[in-house]
């Protein structure tokens, strides 16, 4: 049994920040002290931000990507090419791309990965939802960018097979070395399809 | 000027969760992210149990602690030695003390120490009232529990040099050898105040 802060708000403050992913009891304990010696309208925010996101925040009933409105900003975005797809495993995933400024498709997130050993398969993840949009909306390029893990190849392979009878040009991310990585360091695996990915070195030099 | 995540409410709920200590950008979206996975009630229970505390935890008139009534459950406590006084600095170190269970009398918080560095003076802290205090409730021993700091020294003897007048006896927390510390790693200060302060060993075995 843990000990009490003779204050049940506190208890019960300190058991809610518990359940973040990371945060032990210690940093609970801090975090709600800190609040403590703020202004109340610190703790009323963060409190009042999280309720609202949890609440208010849906997912794109095109992208499944998260989205205030039935269809998300990207999807609904006229400047955006919607004739290419980037399909991706997470929220996070989309986020980290959008950074990039190098994709001015849009997105589908399946929801992470085929992996029997977790239990999951196509059935769980958004793929059959990604095959239907790309038939009805005349998709003419279908970009795989799931990790380059097993399970990732696995699953751009199962979707690869869907989209195979479709005239749907499907590409992955390119994998190779890393910038600014240098050979030494870098794994067979990696350097070994870097190798047989080789490009010319004009398109190269003209690409970045 | 930070990207954003094509969602306001996301965006406010890593605004606001960056505000913690210790928190960045990229922890806040890692937390945002996962309350989104999670169930409704989860986020929200956080959200609500931050803004309850806040809005309804107060201080105790007595000690200063923390409190959800005007005196904290320690100073109501008819258990305790009433006559007894722990000073301490933070709500955080009552924490600490209590989990030791060695203490039974009750806390008074002073809020910080002596700090003319940081502009903080014996007028900010809460001195006059524990010396209002010790006077009114004929308290018979203050024990001094500050942090062992050039601060919390000058704080002890500023406080030391307020109730020197009243009956009531001053003691102050031992300072020597952590249990489980080798002498070789300890620093000289310690050592040195161990070696003056030393007791009779057979008081020390019969202490533990």
């Amino acid at each position: 049994m843990y000990e009490t802060f003779n204050s049940p708000l506190l208890d019960n403050a300190v058991a809610q920040l518990s359940k973040l992913p990371g945060i032990g009891r210690k940093t609970a304990l801090r975090l709600a002290l800190h609040l403590l010696r703020q202004e109340d309208s610190v703790a009323t925010e963060i409190g009042q931000a999280l309720i609202d996101m949890r609440q208010h925040i849906t997912y794109c009933q095109e992208c499944h990507n998260i989205s205030e409105q039935p269809v998300c900003p990207i999807c609904s975005d006229t400047r955006r090419d919607h004739k290419i797809l980037c399909v991706v495993e997470t929220i996070k995933d989309v986020i980290t791309l959008e950074a990039t400024h190098q994709h001015r498709g849009l997105y589908h997130v399946i929801g992470g990965v085929i992996s029997p050993i977790d239990g999951i398969g196509p059935s769980d993840l958004e793929i059959e939802s990604l095959v239907r949009r790309v038939e009805r909306d005349g998709i003419e390029e279908v970009i795989l960018a799931l990790n380059p893990t097993i399970e990732g190849d696995t699953t751009n392979f199962y979707i690869y097979r869907k989209l195979e009878h479709l005239p749907v040009k499907v590409t992955m991310l390119a994998r190779g070395l890393s910038i600014g990585n240098e050979l030494e360091y870098t794994d067979e695996l990696t350097l070994g399809r870097s190798l047989q990915n080789r490009v010319l070195f004009s398109a190269t030099f003209h690409d970045q």
